[in-house]
């Protein structure tokens, strides 16, 4: 088995917001994210799969392929948006970096022909970052 | 004379759009940076200043005042915040990277003790920045 | 179950001295890092934290609270220091890249409310680092 | 247990090809990478060691000896080179990313003396990698 | 007047050798890149260009314009390809750094609208690139 | 003319400390970094020449030589030392990024075979260098 990984980017705006509290307190949980004309970031997003490599091509995951997946999957959608307005999912979740992974790996998870999908990796910030595995 | 640079981050959204423009028109011109939603960055911001080093001490400019200058002129105003709506120099200019490092050029100019501003580099993302060395 | 890592740099010296070997010796096994003058490094930590994302805020862990664990615990004992003359764990252990990982471990195992420490991650240069994941 | 990596590079170059298929099949399956003349990468190995810390050294690993070992079995054979017609383990077989990786860990696999090979991670540019952590 | 500098990337393969040196020379003078079988980089390609900022559009330059340009001009020409082998410009010209950066900017000059080709930088590894700024 | 680049890198440890000064005085003006004891970075050297490239070489300078005069004039002086106690024109002028630049320039002007000295730049962390490019 081998892993391999690839990497994507994708600008977007977001802030941190839990409507059933107080503007207090989601200042005090979220500090200056909570800010609602939000933020941003250039995020990059780090998608790992896991499979045998095929001894003809000597591919474990055609590369194409899952650049296509991944931008028709995520980047499309994420790319230029503002996350909290414009992406079903974060409609009622916080677009934190950990829920992110999350939603990457729902969006990716068993569509990646011949291959699993092994870890989103998601970077807020070159000094943060969230990986998620799958479930279970 | 020497130079020295001292880099900075910030994080906010922005989007692209002149008002006397139509809808069209600003997708035209802008493409997807014209979402009114906003998108966001990672912005890096690069001063460069320049002098003369003081023979005793070994600095042409003192580290943490510099440091000061900038957080208190541009960091803590523009971090976290949402260029279009928040920043006043970009309620009626167009926040581009080029935009951008004029204005923080004009909020630093003449602030630092003891040393000339020499340049303003601001990354919007890793492979795409913008250069301002004062007007003529 | 998520991991999310932070970073966090500091600069400190350093040098690799065995007492009970002689001149000969410390220089055989660490070359020039065995200068008693000391030499220094830009140190990158990385530390990943597991948990459960908590359905309302999102996080797996207060981001401002590690990021104060990290600067209280390590940062601020480390950063500006040399490592072997200031540094209580390293009086008497080599602080190779290696035991600077499982000190970092050490001092912030059990500190991070509401996650596990996962992984320390040290950065001696860029292209050497060690990983710990705490003990059997 | 600790883990230690240590980072080379070395630039060559390779094609896509298998000789089975028809031009047409080489071009679907590989895209420009089919092109006969070549192209080129800088290649980043990561070369991951698992061990007990020496409670004298400190090291996991002699540093040295692992750069030695690195040079004379992977990097002093791959750099300025063209592996499809220099390198004897990709004359029959495709050096995808994922095929370098598993080469490097049979070139190295028990030739680190007092430590396990752990991971041989390689970089074929900064948005694609591959894992290898050994058969069975 | 302001400068805006867009990267791009590109894979290729290259060798350094002067035809009317003996064998010896080419080695003598080039080392491991005399190698007639190629090697290969990943190249990091800086465009900047100078002008005055649209007061309308805030742009000195329209990036999806001079995206178009550098792919059409440039990557497309060289990514992917061996340079000696089959880019015109480099059948009787050693493709080193220098030479490429002069290339580039031959093709480029005079084909970005409204602006003033101000420098092309070409970084054949992260820790090797050439400056190019116009003859006379 | 054209200008070429070239990277090298070196850890040393260093503080900041005017002897004429008192305790008190030395922290005023350095902070963290006026500890005698001592701390370290991993510094990035980058010098750059200019000249005209060698119509049948393609080089402005030989890169070999130019690697092998920057290891034996800086490097290998500068690496793994305490630079306020081992290198000569640090022990009576503060080792700031701004002297260290200017120290360098110092090493190499006129020792470049058939190019001009043009720029030497040093980071002591990745947001922070100095540029120097000669007196007059």
């Amino acid at each position: 088995m081998i892993l391999l990984t690839r990497k994507a980017d994708f600008s977007a705006a977001h802030f941190y917001r839990v409507d059933a509290w107080s503007d207090e307190e989601n200042v005090r949980a979220f500090g200056r994210c909570a800010n609602r004309n939000g933020h941003g970031h250039n995020y990059t997003l780090e998608v790992t799969v896991a499979g045998e490599v095929d001894p003809v091509s000597g591919f474990v995951v055609d590369l194409k392929a899952l650049k296509e997946i991944m931008n028709r999957e995520v980047v499309s959608i994420y790319d230029h948006r503002h996350l909290n307005l414009e992406v079903p999912e974060f409609k009622s979740t916080v677009p934190t970096t950990e829920n992110i992974a999350i939603a990457v790996w729902k969006r990716l998870e068993g569509k990646v022909p011949g291959a699993k999908l092994h870890r989103v990796r998601v970077y807020e910030m070159p000094d943060l970052f969230a990986d998620y595995m799958g479930g279970a």
